[in-house]
């Protein structure tokens, strides 16, 4: 971390700062210009809150080196992670497609979705029982029931379960859920993410609308330092100025984070774009990026298909994004 | 609310949107023009997904004329909400200093900044207890411990307390509060919300860093659809692609917030700049957009100043505000 | 154009609204609410100023059904334009590549770059003469001199030149160039933009950094007004809070523009990521969101490669791209 | 700068990058960590392209210390610049109130409104010749014509007169215009910039609407750089996520550029929110933020008041702006 100096700052203050940095365990480099005073801080600078350097009335600026985060950070863990659910791996090579409703309304949706993602090529199914709306006035979801419904698809279908968690009171619900996911809007829910490091359940990390990709692995951090490795990250779409779309995917993300990071990469281009026609080629925009897998909704319901899916598939859309995700897949190391 | 249908879309798909919307007890109007067919939706459209519409193949574009928010809203209800606090009237022409440390440290600490501030001019003492913090190796504060160090603080000089709860399950610890802060990162914590509308405390919202107006309004509405009304918004700055700063308070929200709704409205410059040497211009400058209130970052250690505040003023700092807000308030209403 | 009058507005000023409206030959339908008067103007708004209205006193909310673009909309145009760049068609089903180095540096550089990316399979050559830079004191480009040695490269190699135009004062140097390219941060010159409306050329118009898509078409629509209709929009990434990456590459705006108009949609991957390993990526998830064409930046010398390109491939890498994109570009029609 | 090299990267690589520097003419102080290696760049960095280097395999980060503008830096200009436009100063805690109307229509209209914003209080008049719009089809100023009446209305009133240029070809008609404004869209307009920075009239650069203050100070540069140190920065407001108001006016934008530059800085209220009503608390803010100046819109015709001036005050409104104005100022010297 590099700590530029005003210019005519009195010695004394620069001495009561190099102290509390020594005092943070760092060893510091000083370099007097002419025009400022340059502090290096060199050591383990992942606990220096660069924000409160940087607000100090005798600072210039301070520009950081090194992540903030280690656990997540590829530069000390160069191989690629790869997470087992039930048999299915995610991660250094490893893909999946993870499918099905935004919301679990009945036994009987749950289960026909998830027969029919599976016939079309996933292994992993979806669905939302505990629903963050916007509105107080919208549907919240079955909650515990919804949760129940999709146990019973997975008895059916053998296919795991991915499900959201909104608050830290209803862990206990989710013991036998297969994945648990984070939602954007708790992506920096810290006392959420520190239980779910205690857990040894696979999370799927969403990436919040406005969370730059540090704050994304400083979240991912958390679970981690919990003692729970297990974190897939998910890029969602980022908000931005643009209106024709709900959010703007971020393309670069996904082969940005696999750089700095060795967890998998999913995207979900179902929340990303808000309508079912841009799914599928912002899913395979994904692939050609480098994700590691896919999370799609699908809805299977032709006579509610008009006002249920604004985002979803039909199932034979989805077996179609299926087949040419896999094809892209094996250009990408073909040449 | 308005649906443009597209041009040759299967009449039996327009059929099919119309009764769907007729179901949620609106009135629908349609005309049929050369290029797209426009439907207006009359009644209450607070309760409409307007995502989910506009997600459907069959629309080109979808346009809210009503605010989904109704409580919340200065068109139903538009005199101005006073909130009162201790006696400390906040809205409705009362203003209010709120002041204090942005961490509870200590006994001695808390308690020599509420005698500071209140000397000053702030009749509300803020101080954290729980700490949202983006890294889990930095200092999360003093929990229940820092609660306690704030009543204390309260006994001694009589001044409400104002601090943020981070997750639900710490509702308990906070009946004693007089204000329940929640932190922007919290702002769309929707089960949060819930509760804290079933409790009669004055919560004080922050808006999230990428949150819209309408955003922090409807989760205003969530805290008032649940029986508490007593809702102060705050604007403390929100995310945009300038890094000079690291925030951009939006000082055009704290007019346009007071003709949107009723609701009181405070600012903090503290966090919106995240520098001590921005808070007295953008302090001042809330103050002549019209906000109802102020919270700034107030610190009284003199050999820790360096390192310790690095958006917050010292006390004397704090002071000069004080007189040069109150001094344009005045202004306000002299012409 | 909807617009929803604030209730309790004096008729008299609701009456001058509608004069006035009707006086821009459009037809006004009038409802009045309870909370609300609406507006519904019917008939050709594509010439009324929705900031105007959304500006009036009255005024609660103003909601644009139609866009304001007609020449640029498929609505009115639902076949694909195809541009024909001496021989090399683009739209329409058809795929260009066109790459080059950033800048044109010598006539050994521009001429042997110009021989790899036709052997590596781009039919068209980019190279920058005019150079906007940031910085007063960054190099500014060889100017006249430069586009002299890209009609070289093109005499010997057959290629069509495209590059970029900085100042309406500097036309008369472009009427031997093939296709004139419009920068970003000329995007709403609009002076240029007419100009470039009046002659018969093909023109590349680069999307602003914080522009929509809706202002990227209006200013295709600029262009088009005056006359030329062979107009290429080109993505090259947005401005957002992102840090990691230069600029965010807005993956659904090719999709989306693909659906709002006829034009054919490029993508430029070197701008949008700002590093090399960044543009494989981003080149195949273009290809694979329906991308007409792929403009990137190419470097041939080893020697130098270190601090030469930073977003540029090499001839190589470049020549794994085009193999790559084809092979992604059959995928897509095959299921 | 600090450039912050891979580990494992290969030692010809990093020679080539340190040869490369130096022949830049800086010194290189490199510190080989065990993670990464540090090369330190000490001298004139203003010429180093920072975009460049982070473009490189090799290179995690790039971190600026100093700032990349010289001219236009406090650092090296500590004293405040005043600008006089015949005899009127602004700066160095000179004020002035620039107002008139959008666009010029007609002598009596901008004669009328000269006299009234003098009699208010305002002593420069603006008024718009030449327009940019977004749409092709919206009116685009009286241009030449425009710029004779605005001479006119000088020559009743003598207030200078202060008006946009859109391109560099119009010049020539710009020698006897006061002041010559630069709009948000051609911040960037590079040979525009480089031409003013030779004539020696004073420039009102206006801050594009996703432009970094940084961004802006390198505009300022460049017509510095030309020699002509006769400029003021003006922010208008940038563009975020929010959409209740048109753009988001970047208050603290007004006190950072005080900071980082010694040119007079001037708030424009009317553009900032787009609506009348709003012109009030964004000055008033602006002027407590310690603004230079305010940059106004103001229209006379009450007849056509409705329509015709969405963000223009009516003058009796402006006359009230100034008087608060003037007495927000006299505070912030008091205390």
């Amino acid at each position: 971390m590099i700590v530029s100096i005003k210019k005519g700052t009195d010695e004394n203050q620069v001495q009561n700062l190099v102290e509390w940095l020594e005092s943070l365990n760092l060893e510091i480099h000083r370099s007097n210009g002419q025009y400022e005073t340059i502090l290096g801080l060199v050591g383990d600078t992942s606990h220096v809150d660069i924000d409160l350097i940087e607000g100090l009335n005798i600072v210039n600026r301070v520009a950081r080196i090194s992540e903030p985060y280690k656990k997540a950070s590829r530069k000390f863990h160069p191989d690629d992670t790869v997470i087992d659910v039930c048999g299915n791996k995610i991660g250094g090579g490893n893909f999946q497609f993870i499918a099905g409703p935004c919301s679990v309304e009945s036994t009987e949706q749950i289960c026909s979705i998830a027969e029919d993602i599976k016939n079309a090529g996933a292994n992993l199914l979806r669905g939302g029982a505990f629903k963050p709306r916007t509105s107080p006035y919208a549907f919240q979801g079955m909650r515990a029931e919804g949760l129940d419904l999709l146990k019973k698809a997975r008895e059916i279908t053998g296919a795991p379960i991915v499900t959201e968690i909104m608050d830290l009171s209803h862990l206990p619900l989710f013991e036998d859920v297969d994945v648990i996911q984070v939602g954007a809007r708790n992506m920096q829910n810290f006392e959420l993410l520190k239980e779910l490091g205690k857990t040894d359940k696979p999370i799927l990390l969403k990436r919040g609308l406005s969370a730059t990709m540090e704050e994304l692995l400083m979240s991912a951090e958390y679970i981690m330092a919990g003692g729970n490795s297990k974190v897939m990250l998910c890029e969602r779409g980022i908000r931005t100025f643009e209106h024709y779309t709900r959010n703007t995917m971020d393309i670069s993300a996904i082969a940005m984070l696999k750089e700095k990071t060795h967890l998998p990469v999913i995207a979900d281009p179902s929340h990303a774009a808000g309508m079912a026609r841009m799914v599928r080629p912002l899913a395979l925009a994904a692939v050609a990026a480098g994700a590691d897998g896919l999370m799609i909704e699908v809805h299977n319901d032709p006579a509610r298909a008009l006002c249920d899916g604004p985002q979803a598939l039909r199932p034979e859309e989805f077996a179609k994004v299926v087949k040419e995700a896999n094809a892209i897949r094996e250009i990408m190391t073909k040449f």
